[in-house]
């Protein structure tokens, strides 16, 4: 299948390239230390945020399947083979930036009122907010756990740099709420709002490996500008998948991003294009009353017209692009750069 | 004022002690870091923040006054100099702690429905939940990047405290709020659901400073076991005031935690003490239908009568003594031991 015959069918990018096997091999050094960490909570917080990782069921029960794409754990295991370490180096760091990376999609799916993930109720809908709210505040303050029992000064340095993307993953949430009652985005906001809310996390994940091995900081910093490309192509993706993603695939409810009037690029993108597509886009997002599938599919039309789908596509290939730059600059074995160029490539050809 | 003329106008303790010295003192040592960290978030958290912290109105003007007790960076200052060490080392302690227990009000507050702190709106109603939840995030992940920025062993250290005492405060409020859906809750739960509640953070506040100073564990422990005595000490107290405050003081609505349905100490001793009080209580806690003003007087009366307000105040009474004859076995300059037992006698006698 071509690009061209995949963009009238799947979120408008070439088809999917191949699982890499270091995602997988990221999960399996992670997933012992993540399970370790989270069951050291109390039983409350061990269920909902166990239910939320999908390993346990409503009841408590074992689940089988892996979870989430675990994206960024297998970024922090080659961020530390980049650095010439052992991947278990890394594993700290990997747990740590899973653990706010889930921190954050348990308070988010409250706050933006999503009943779904994964093709599961989401946890505040399972369980209640107050236990969503609890358990994100408890995997928020496991993440720095987990790095301060490194006990040295490498794992000082890696707390602070996940300390630092938090407050940007925060900051940008906060961008992402204020611009769902705002009239008027830019393009320029929206793109810096994606670049903390998802850029930031990337880029702590993909150097923090790095920085647990000590390398120079010549290439942690490469590294975490690496993660940055990435990070905002993979929310590129992500805004493309919340309308013409593939709901048996996503897991989210079709057209989910323009049903809760969502201000993700190509949306942005579209409405400040001009042109009548981009002013009845506008008018529809701006009216009070609840719109129908008709209505979503109606909108998703106007964005694709508006030229919002183009836009972003071009724009996650050129971040990409950029990702895959840096990784060229860098010193690092070549194995390591092509495993992490896999992993570009695959984010940004998701499904999912 | 004696004790017996108090009892039947207060919360039902001898009659307040005057602020100690130590409260002002180490505000004014911890404020302008609280402040400089707070300064350090993104616009509208350092907003949502400083009108939690009694800082900003809500249109981000300048407050007068100066937000609430500070009785943890008190006890993070006086920590240090039990250690020996200059107050200024306990500093970084206090600001961390004094952010964690913001955290936890910003989110609590949400969770249980309060409109109401320190006599003016919460975050939450003046703001919005949304904002409430990102704000108590911010503050948490700031807490721990306070004690990372000192930049040794013994920061870490400290950082590693705060993160237990954080999760043993998240568990604590995860029991409170299980507790008000059970229909039995024995005094043991509530009891060890207080201690984690608020023990566990004033027990990090008073012993964080002499970890920051690299105390010996034996003062270092012992001072974490008078802060969690201190700590219960606190919270009955608070569960009297919940009761019998009086709103003009305490700025908080009259009855707040009967009007709540909260299984605070003294309801759950009244409920398991048998007897027809006992029953009645029972009875209206169960029944479905909204108390109004009358049933919830009643309720009181029932709580005084089944006699739970009169086992709290014992109780309160007896942590304190546990407190101070910890602080009487541990080695420090006695100055600073007549604070710490100053502080831990006017947190039992307080009013709000």
């Amino acid at each position: 299948m071509t690009a061209a015959t995949m963009s009238s069918e799947g979120p408008g990018l070439p088809a999917p390239s191949q699982v890499p096997a270091s995602l997988a091999r990221g999960r399996e050094l992670t997933t012992p230390a993540l399970r370790a960490a989270v069951d050291g909570l109390s039983p409350q917080m061990r269920l909902v945020s166990g239910y939320h990782l999908g390993w346990l069921a409503a009841d408590g029960s074992a689940m089988p399947g892996s979870g989430g794409k675990a994206v960024r754990p297998a970024l922090a295991v080659l961020s530390a083979e980049a650095a010439g370490a052992p991947g278990e180096v890394g594993v700290p760091g990997g747990v740590a930036v899973e653990l706010v990376h889930n921190f954050s999609l348990l308070h988010d799916d409250l706050m933006d009122g999503d009943t779904e993930r994964r093709h599961r109720a989401t946890a505040w809908t399972a369980f209640s907010p107050s236990l969503a709210i609890l358990a994100g505040d408890a995997l928020l303050a496991l993440a720095q756990q987990a790095l301060l029992e490194v006990g040295n000064d490498r794992g000082l340095a890696a707390a602070r740099r996940l300390g630092i993307a938090t407050q940007d993953l925060i900051t940008g949430q906060v961008d992402d709420l204020a611009f769902e009652s705002r009239s008027h985005v830019g393009v320029d906001e929206v793109l810096a709002m994606e670049a903390g809310k998802t850029g930031a996390l990337l880029a702590c994940a993909a150097s923090i490996g790095a920085e647990l091995a000590g390398a120079p900081a010549a290439l942690v910093d490469g590294l975490a500008a690496y993660g940055a490309h990435l990070g905002l192509a993979f929310q590129l993706v992500d805004d493309l998948l919340g309308i013409w993603g593939d709901p048996s695939v996503t897991g989210k409810p079709v057209l989910s991003d323009l049903r809760s009037r969502k201000k993700s690029v190509p949306v942005v993108v579209a409405v400040n294009a001009g042109g009548s597509a981009a002013q009845e886009l506008a008018r529809m997002l701006g009216d009070e009353r609840p719109h129908d599938e008709d209505d979503l599919v109606r909108m998703a039309g106007l964005v694709e017209e508006a030229g919002g789908r183009a836009w972003t596509v071009t724009e996650a290939r050129r971040q990409l692009d950029e990702a895959l730059s840096r990784l060229r600059l860098l010193d690092m074995p070549d194995p390591v750069r092509d495993e992490l160029g896999a992993v570009a490539r695959f984010v940004t050809t998701r499904e999912s």
